[in-house]
């Protein structure tokens, strides 16, 4: 399923990076999503139909309780007749509104953590190249990552502010896994169970920042946490079976800038598996719900790596549309 | 006044490292801790007083409500009579313990999050020198930090477990500044206004794993994910004014490993002032109450920077004992 954490358009006065965003639990369904709660109640009332759970409107509530599943959602989307549930409402609240009406947060608008990893060998190849460097031979020995601020993150369509500490904006075309059960010293064999779904993950990065900060030799910090977007909703893993090999997931991964495709890689690419990341993460450490994993920039997913003979970096006004396959299109305009 | 997180010791079974540990607000007061909701309770019900507010009994909730603040607490830390508050109890609960019958968690148990600077010139020249690296001009242009990970924060006397995968378990002196008001691009000038107060940090590092994530340029995290001690208590800046020095404060910190001497520094000694730690962290970035912003190492603070020569690293059974003056001492023992 392609489940989503919406706000009417209309409600939306000011999503910003941060606070009481009040999103609800929701699921894409052709042209509309679908609420939830809204939706179980109407089978309550209207079908008369008894339900030993209580769904949440909320996604990062939905995961931590163990009396409700993916199941439980399924069910209620095959109850549901096409041809009348767009019309139907509960307690004046519609079931579903449009897609056109739907502003989708981050599917967890404010994750546990998120950890980002570097796992993608093209993009460290080419990264390290352009700055001189030659490749680490550490970095085959284990999957590595930071901490980013997880309290920076945005949905869809959300504006990113270019801050005014850099010359260098640029975007990461990744893939976020949610972690949706709690787990520690977790086997890379058992990981996919902890996996929730995967979405389209955009590490917004100021490069002359970042320089600077891993010349120190910690982070990155500064050069990262000012947005992170996370979007437009998450694909359970269900729906991802047909294109999965192993720990692997054949799905194509590409950017544009202005409608321009700068960027093309596939997430079967991964050098560190999401099932590897997590067995590392979880090592001594405990796992929650709602943790992010990042899986690092794609090869050539990123102005550093393309080079601004390419394409400059980022500039106020500039749309930028990470797309992935299944996984939909995750879409942010800079502003100043 | 020196805030604390409590438990009665008799109520923990099992103080783990996450989780939720329902400690309670109190203060420290001679031999006893008081308790904030009990203590306003007595006060209410034996001594009729009428109060405007509601106390909370989590010292985040007590920093992000409006209507409360450290001058409520301390009236009620006057209106108390010292000859028989220690005996007194409402609604079956006494409204002090002796602290001997006092567990402290960290004062956040779950901070929202925690930075860690690096911002004494003197660890970071001798922990660098010790890796046969120069001090880097960057250092001075921007104090730099990393974000580590807030779900391993644990309080006083809580074991430490030596990861399986490190052979080298250091620990490090640091004083930690918790955030206690929302906020964003907050200038050096208005820093303090935003500090709840301070308490000790100690850094748990695995340094062989620290080494290896740094050579690839990302982190630590691995090296330091696996516990963060805070504690005892938060010293709320009021009772540190007549130390303070500008943006510095006169405090020694020192260090002991089994009762031995190792470390010995001083707060005022930071070349970047917590005011600048918190002008470059919310930089573009919002903070929150019970944000942690780690001050880094204090020169000769840890054993990577002594010497194995000095002392060995880390193994089960041994007691490291942070102290800093005013803020008391933090003490954990290494366990398998």
């Amino acid at each position: 399923m392609q489940l989503v954490t919406y706000v009417v358009k209309a409600d939306e006065l000011n999503i910003q990076t941060t606070g009481e965003l009040g999103g609800r639990l929701g699921w894409i369904r052709g042209d509309y999503v679908v609420d939830a709660v809204f939706a179980q109640k109407w089978l309550q009332q209207e079908k008369e139909m008894i339900f030993s759970y209580h769904m949440p409107h909320d996604l990062l509530d939905f995961m931590k309780k163990e009396s409700v599943d993916i199941v439980h959602l399924r069910q209620i989307d095959q109850w549901l007749d096409d041809t009348t549930f767009e019309r139907e409402s509960v307690e004046g609240e519609p079931i579903a509104i449009h897609i056109e009406e739907a502003q989708y947060l981050s599917p967890i608008p404010i994750p546990n953590s998120v950890r980002d990893f570097y796992a993608f060998e093209d993009h460290v190849k080419t990264a390290r190249h352009r700055r001189g460097l030659d490749m680490i031979p550490e970095w085959y020995q284990l999957p590595v990552f930071y901490f980013s601020n997880h309290r920076s993150v945005v949905g869809h369509e959300v504006p990113i502010r270019k801050p005014a500490y850099t010359e260098c904006l640029d975007y990461e075309l990744e893939v976020a896994c949610i972690i949706g059960k709690r787990g520690k010293d977790i086997s890379r064999l058992d990981a996919h169970q902890y996996i929730a779904g995967l979405s389209i993950l955009n590490d917004w990065s100021a490069r002359d920042v970042q320089r600077r900060e891993m010349t120190v030799g910690l982070g990155p910090a500064k050069g990262k946490d000012f947005a992170t977007s996370i979007g437009p909703c998450m694909v359970t893993l269900d729906d991802l079976e047909d294109r999965r090999s192993g720990e692997h997931w054949d799905l194509e991964m590409t950017a544009k800038i202005n409608g321009q495709t700068l960027s093309r890689g596939n997430l079967k690419d991964l050098h560190w598996s999401f099932a590897q990341m997590i067995e590392r993460a979880s090592e001594g450490v405990e796992l929650f719900p709602g943790d992010i994993i990042g899986s690092g920039t794609v090869g050539t997913g990123c102005i550093l790596e393309l080079g601004t003979e390419v394409h400059r970096y980022l500039e106020p006004g500039d749309q930028v549309e990470l797309e992935v396959e299944r996984l939909g299109v995750l879409k942010n305009v800079i502003t100043k």
